[in-house]
């Protein structure tokens, strides 16, 4: 039989700030110090956590690699400097390689690296061994690939280290943990959040643990960088797969536990080579921090963060991305259009819950073909949230311009949607506001927008979210009034007027207008969006999965169209495989036309 | 002694259509026509001539990567049908390799690949081994590598096909020429330009013919697709290197070239595998269209175009990139906004020398602060081109905003940028033109332009050129007056008002405002920018390199801050290394400052 050990284990998810080395560092120190204080054995951040991630061409740059690189030799003595150098800390950072530069080459051979910080030393490095390089990921653009599998002995246990897409991809490190032996292996990530994730997560976890044949330790980034979202849910499990501890979704938290491990069996220290599996060969180097077990002691429960829904969870991924993205990029108050429409009261609704009413700034902006029940709905909102507001009509700018120059149909429809961008862009100047759009994913994929007009902004929360979504977040949404938490201000009423969710769709750019007069039911246009968009499908295919044929090359056109609109649009929070950010990239200058069969 | 035969053949120098399909067959089968009636005995088209390039995420489309199959063996027939079937033609398209799904690798694994046609048929394939995945290229997103070599026997002479970047790299099939023996190596490109590559290209086109030790026919396309210009400069070179033949730049051409080149001396046919010398096994392919050389007879003398210098270069890629980028999006005209000074003047000169300046339309948009003298200089220009052109005054709706909301300082200033950005986008969209951007990179890399105002727009023709250039290509195009040709409308007088090259910069948003108010000298700019942008110097690197450190930390926070601004810039021709499209990726939410030592 086995002998079991015991380590209590610290996985920190926490929110870094892209390229803050220092504010980055002095969390680190004061995560390391918390773990420390809940007697954690081994405190484990995420992937490149000194520099925040992912900083894109910023890796390219000579400086900021051996400002990164000095950093962690640097956190390593101050660690053991403020009485840290006890507890083990595996920290992501960006490293170099030692390669001679060549075409084809990322410049200065970066590396998506973890270091093992021990007693004010640096002990080991490894790197990132499959580098991504698909949806949002560029990684060969970036990073050399690493080629070693540090396993240091920790109170007995051996402990390997790998990094992120190590573990979705084939072979590599996670096989040679299989061969050489490991009792916990301990993975730093920055997975950015993607609808139902959490549960392709969970089971690759346990797949691996199993094909590893020890325990796995998951670290993963949290909080908002640009259009992406980190969601957190960090996870322990067995090696049988068994899930152990699993910490929020969403929010920072030190998660410790308590973990059994066989004790390692082997004492040959020093580095040898194993065949990866995937054509490579990976150098696996064993080293020792602490040879013998600690004296047994009695185990804390460990802590399963309850899971949200699947509705619960979008919602919150977009109230921290807007909240990130104000607080990062130095901005106190958001400002947006308010129409009385459902768009921009659940983008109103998601800026209350970011970061309070108090600081979301609306305009109502009527036009000549405002309705009544549009300004009303829209000051229903105002009172239930108690957001700031104010009304700039639109109609005298409108004729100035009329007066000057002759627009008639789209071109004045147009005219109108630009007034009311200038009027936010020019409030936002004036007072510093970060101007938030209101468009759906919808409109955004179809091209029923006006550029420099309700696409004008510095971030657009609901970018990624179809119609439909848009009412099933809103009906939600209400649902929780009377709660409060990290995602919900306490609104003791539902905070979105009802009229605002129950009303047909319009733009209100013209008598009458509807948003059916141009586009189809949304529950029958978002399936096709979804399909084409998300799923890449051909008109055949489309066709073939039940869509009308007329309306499949319609909103192909719509689609195909619109990317030089989309080009020019502001960033936002990525739910979905394509948030038409980096995910999807697509030529504007595009002659390709499905004939449909 | 080495026996010789002849050869004649042609390089399809062509500006294919990104995604058309059936233009691209049709262009292939009239320029084939065109080499057989020249006496040619092989026709090389460029890389994913069939396709257009680069078509970014249509390859992971599966009905696009079957429908590229098709067309490629429905040409092959086609030709023959048409009475081409002689002629053995090379052409780019885009397959799939038979490779299982994986994580990580391309859906569908597409290849970059290339087909020999002769007699009906697809005769062999091969694809590109070296994937370039840095700068404007993301080939590992794309495709799968490609492991052959094919090497065919025509008229006596053993013909090799490598394609584009495994030229540029080292290994691979062009190492493996040298092994296995070729007469000739021929290489469909679509290499994009740069300023001066055409001379790293002639330099390394010499260097891989003498390691393969035989003759490389180059072919590269041409044209403009979104920001990439493809300069053509297709060449020919001997196996010790010397420039044999060479063609125009930025135009289409059918370089036919009588070569005489060493017999085949190996009889054996089939396929073996060769170390590439990059950790990958190549598998050679020998096959045999015709085993004897053609009866000698008198060659033609070899063509060498005449190259351009480097601004005029500039300015031809910079035209068309701007015709194309109208022509294969449907527009018929051109809008634009003209102030007096030099950014629109040269924006305006460029329009008319690509599509004709009765295709351009401009509109003069006087504001309380604009002096006298700007709408002179605009009517100068007016008067000497012969655009089309208005005046709408723009105060009464500034004033019209300004009745509505408090804008002071900097918010109106940019609110007059804003009015004449809705005036041109609202006669685009009235009109059906093209709205041109006239802002320079210098204004672009540091901010100094307005989101929504002077950067709305669908093409920015000279946002890649700093300041100091704009100057320089003005003085340029002035002095080409009274000439005429693909790239210069034949105006007898010089088309740029001096009036606008010689006067101090001013945005004139407020009054007696100068562009140095707010920036330093242009030419202590633009050499700072140059050093920072293009050469990603950490600020010690360029204090050390002679810039003011004050200078420094202003003007790389300045570019920073911007990079929101960008991401929502139109695109734009890219004649550098960082033209701030898909070459330079930075974070927008990013706090990576360098502390100056």
């Amino acid at each position: 039989m086995e002998h079991v050990a015991q380590l209590r284990i610290a996985l920190a998810q926490t929110d870094p700030v892209v390229g803050d080395l220092a504010a980055n560092a002095d969390k680190l120190v004061e995560w390391t110090r918390r773990a420390a204080g809940r007697g954690a054995h081994l405190v484990v951040f995420t992937e490149m956590f000194l520099t925040g991630y992912p900083v894109e061409d910023l890796v390219l740059r000579s400086s900021f690699v051996e400002a990164s690189t000095a950093a962690v030799e640097a956190l390593a003595r101050r660690l053991a400097d403020e009485g840290l150098g006890e507890i083990p800390a595996v920290v992501g950072y960006v490293d170099r390689a030692d390669l001679a530069p060549r075409v084809g080459q990322p410049k200065g051979a970066p590396l998506d690296a973890a270091a093992l910080l021990h007693r004010g030393r640096v002990v080991t490095k490894t790197a990132k061994h499959h580098l991504p390089n698909y949806g949002v990921f560029d990684e060969y653009r970036y990073f050399v690939r690493g080629d070693r599998l540090p396993i240091f002995r920790l109170h007995g246990v051996d402990v390997a280290i790998a990094v992120c897409e190590d573990l979705w991809q084939e072979g590599g490190p996670v096989a040679v943990v299989a061969e050489a032996g490991a009792g916990l292996l301990v993975v730093p990530n920055a997975s950015p959040y993607e609808k139902e994730k959490d549960d392709v997560r969970l089971a690759l976890v346990s797949r691996r643990a199993r094909e590893a044949g020890c325990a796995l330790a998951y670290a993963n980034q949290v909080g908002g960088q640009d259009e992406l979202v980190f969601d957190g849910d960090s996870i322990i499990v067995s090696a049988s797969g068994e899930l152990v501890a699993r910490a929020a979704q969403f929010a920072e938290e030190l998660l410790v536990t308590d973990l059994e491990l066989p004790e390692a069996r082997f004492g040959g220290l020093g580095t040898f080579q194993v065949d990866a599996g995937d054509g490579t060969v990976i150098t696996v180097e064993r080293l020792e921090l602490s040879a013998f077990p600690v004296e047994p002691y009695a185990p804390e429960p460990p802590s399963i963060a309850p899971h949200l829904d699947d509705i619960a969870e979008v919602y919150s991924a977009l109230v921290l991305a807007v909240r990130d993205y104000v607080a990062k990029n130095g901005f106190q108050s958001v400002i947006l259009g308010l129409s009385g429409g459902i768009d921009s009261a659940l983008t109103a609704t998601i800026a209350s819950d970011a970061i309070g009413p108090d600081r979301v700034h609306v305009v109502m902006m009527p036009s000549r073909y405002s309705s009544e029940h549009s300004l009303e709905d829209a000051w229903e909102l105002v009172n239930r949230q108690g957001v700031n507001a104010r009304i700039v009509p639109i109609a005298d700018i409108v004729d100035s311009f009329e007066k000057e120059i002759e627009l008639s149909g789209l071109a004045a429809e147009n005219l109108q949607a630009r007034v009311r961008g200038m009027i936010l862009m020019g409030l936002s100047n004036q007072h510093g506001h970060l101007v938030l759009t209101t468009g759906n994913k919808s409109e955004l994929a179809t091209g029923y927008s006006t550029l420099y007009g309700d696409s004008a902004g510095g971030f657009a929360p609901i970018k990624d979210v179809l119609k439909t979504l848009v009412w099933k977040l809103s009906r939600w949404r209400n649902a929780q009034a009377g709660r409060s938490g990290a995602f919900l201000h306490g609104f003791a009423v539902p905070p979105i007027p009802e009229n605002s969710i129950e009303k047909e769709p319009s733009a209100e750019l013209r008598p009458d207008q509807r948003d059916t007069d141009s586009l189809p039911e949304y529950d029958v246009l978002d399936r096709l969006l979804d399909d084409y968009v998300e799923k890449d499908m051909g008109s055949a295919e489309l066709i073939a999965a039940g869509h009308d044929p007329a309306l499949v090359a319609r909103i192909i056109r719509l689609v195909d169209l619109a990317e030089y609109k989309r080009r020019q649009y502001p960033p936002g929070p990525k739910i979905t495989p394509k948030n038409f950010g980096r995910d999807r990239r697509l030529p504007i200058t595009n002659h390709w036309r499905e004939t449909i069969a």
